[in-house]
């Protein structure tokens, strides 16, 4: 392959609220001579065909002041680094056992057109050759089948220990992962409730996947609905957003509901959080409140997974709504968008065909 | 018996912060003749030897605006109504086949020399003969051998899923539920740090009770002397105060910590509770913050707890420090001295022999 442009997407800055394009992400075009690259044993060169942009990309945009930090998915991006991210790429060259030319690998990849992947990097990739063939958009091995699909799953069977019969309320209800738990919510016998700052995204929730009722957190007074919609309470709380919402949350929970934290997107770009006053709750009420990250359950869940999405996806019994940009030229603005609420459905990069 | 008086106190009216005897509790004395009170079948009187006062009673002299109530403890007084608690008595008069004339009965009693139990409360009184012959202090019964003591037992055990090597945290160190918390604590292995505000009770939890290290949180930044005594962090958070202690240990604990919530006694004398801003730990870290109400846990763990606080005493594995008045008419003083701090050890009130 003959000298050419691998546009990238750089972080330049930290921000103090929401992140603004050419301020603290900036596309930048650099020469890349893949073949001249050397590649060491285990090394690998991947050209990037999708891209998952997720918010808590948001958080690695920090600087961590934690005395204790976690090691975990919010790890910092070095500044002047290419922002990182889910996504498949097709081998267009390899010293890598594992992976050769023509493959299709799934990985942390960068926001950019080609990245060569180092062999300390190539063990947390895999194969995805499986997704040539499936008759599936390959989008939905970084969507419903892959990272959000998994924390849906997990987050709401597992850490939500979801039982028939219970109500679900599950806030971004319309995202990438909230429009699967509360289907799969749905499957499996519960009455399922939802919040989207969006009528489109209501309407969504309530007509293609089957929720009990939805409101838009907008227009709408989240307690108020609550006490309309979960009239005995709620017993999961599908946590997406933290802050306020949180705080009425507990003041809704019954005895002994489970809040499975997924994510609190919400507070990932203010400055100082919002406080949470109601936690006297988790008390009286015997709450159980319990934060997860997806990649932790992989062994245990992951083919389980794997499995029944796609049985549901084949029998028609789920559907899955992507918003899909093309050019990794547009991944700051959709990245930027979906922080503000922009995207309707699973925010994904199309980065180029095979 | 004779016709005597029954010294009782009364909830007046809703405080807004810290209770005032005289205004929100005040002590009455009422004429009470125990031979000719009609027994239904079922009832029976009590006259009452001890009286467990605890935090969790401040809760009760609230309003409950929750639009989704908790069914526990958190069921308020009605005003005018004699407060209640855990205390054991004597039986003197019986139309219950259960109990005799010269038992000893546990359950909730009123703060009051006699207590008419009828039949619809019966059932949740035990006989508690066995305090008679064991030579320990019949308030044993009231504490480390009943509810702070099954408390500590189960709140570390089971909801803090405590293991030998870990590092735990206990607030209200010296209490009633704290001093026993942080000695199983040790007998189970592991690195017990607590914090109180006395230094008396500092140098009791670090001499008496062999705790690794301890500070006084009115003297010493809590943060400071987490990162000191805590340097890799926080395992098992014992949390008995809630509110600002909370938000500072959110940053101090490990990934995959686990706060069992068993109070929030900074919280209750407040017209408005205190925000807690570092909720986002809960997610990348994979916290678990659980509450729970030892009452729930009895039929479970019950009879093992017994078992192995009774073999501790006796093998002098654990102290127990007790803080006890004597006369009912004092238990307004010592509820309200325990609410700030007052009590050294497990608040009793003694009120009379048998
Ligand atoms: N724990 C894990 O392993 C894991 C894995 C994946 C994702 N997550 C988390 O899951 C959550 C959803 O992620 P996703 O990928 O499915 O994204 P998403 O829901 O598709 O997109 C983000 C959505 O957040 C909502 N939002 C933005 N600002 C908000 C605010 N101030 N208040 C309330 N909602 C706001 C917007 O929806 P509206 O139009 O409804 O406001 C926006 O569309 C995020 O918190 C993310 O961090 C966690
Ligand atoms: N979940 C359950 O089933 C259950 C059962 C029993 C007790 N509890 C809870 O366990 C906790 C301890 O109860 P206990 O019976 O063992 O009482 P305790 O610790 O013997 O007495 C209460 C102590 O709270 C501390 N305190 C008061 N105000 C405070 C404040 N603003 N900030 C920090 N500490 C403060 C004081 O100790 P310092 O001198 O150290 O400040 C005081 O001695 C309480 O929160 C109680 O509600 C729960």
């Amino acid at each position: 392959m003959p000298s050419t442009i691998n546009t990238q997407v750089i972080f330049r800055k930290v921000p103090t609220t929401y992140p603004v394009k050419g301020e603290h992400l900036e596309v930048a075009r650099m020469p890349f001579s893949p073949d001249t690259i050397e590649l060491a044993p285990g090394d690998f060169i991947l050209k990037n065909l999708v891209l998952s942009v997720d918010p808590y990309m948001r958080v690695r945009m920090r600087i961590d002041t934690n005395p204790v930090k976690a090691k975990s998915v919010s790890d910092p991006v070095p500044i002047n680094g290419v922002m990182t991210g889910g996504g498949i790429g097709l081998v267009i060259r390899s010293n890598n056992e594992r992976f050769s030319v023509g493959d299709y690998a799934e990985g942390m990849i960068g926001w950019e057109e080609y990245t060569v992947v180092r062999s300390n990097k190539a063990d947390s990739f895999q194969l995805r050759n499986d997704a040539k063939n499936s008759g599936l958009p390959l989008t939905y091995y970084v969507g419903v089948l892959g990272m959000p699909g998994i924390t849906a799953y997990i987050g709401l069977l597992k850490i939500g220990d979801a039982k028939p019969g219970e109500t679900l309320f599950i806030t971004s209800a319309a995202g990438a992962v909230g429009q699967l738990v509360g289907q799969i919510g749905k499957l499996k016998g519960m009455r399922v409730v939802g919040s989207a700052g969006d009528d489109a995204k209501v309407r969504f929730v309530l007509e293609e996947c089957g929720y009990d009722a939805a409101f838009n957190y907008k227009t709408r007074d989240t307690s108020e609905a609550l006490t309309e919609m979960c009239p005995g309470g709620i017993d999961v709380y599908f946590e997406n957003v933290g802050g306020k919402t949180l705080d009425i949350v507990l003041e809704h929970a019954k005895n002994f509901a489970r809040i499975a934290v997924c994510g609190m997107v919400s507070q990932y770009n203010r400055e100082k959080p919002e406080g949470v006053y109601n936690l006297e709750n988790v008390l009286w009420k015997r709450l159980r409140i319990q934060g997860f990250i997806f990649s932790d359950h992989i062994p245990e869940y992951g083919a389980q997974f794997q499995k029944d999405v796609m049985t549901w996806l084949k029998e028609g019994k789920i559907k899955y709504k992507e918003d899909v940009v093309v050019g990794i030229e547009n991944a700051p603005d959709a990245f930027i968008g979906m922080l503000k609420g922009k995207n309707f459905g699973k925010q994904v990069v199309k980065i180029a065909d095979p």
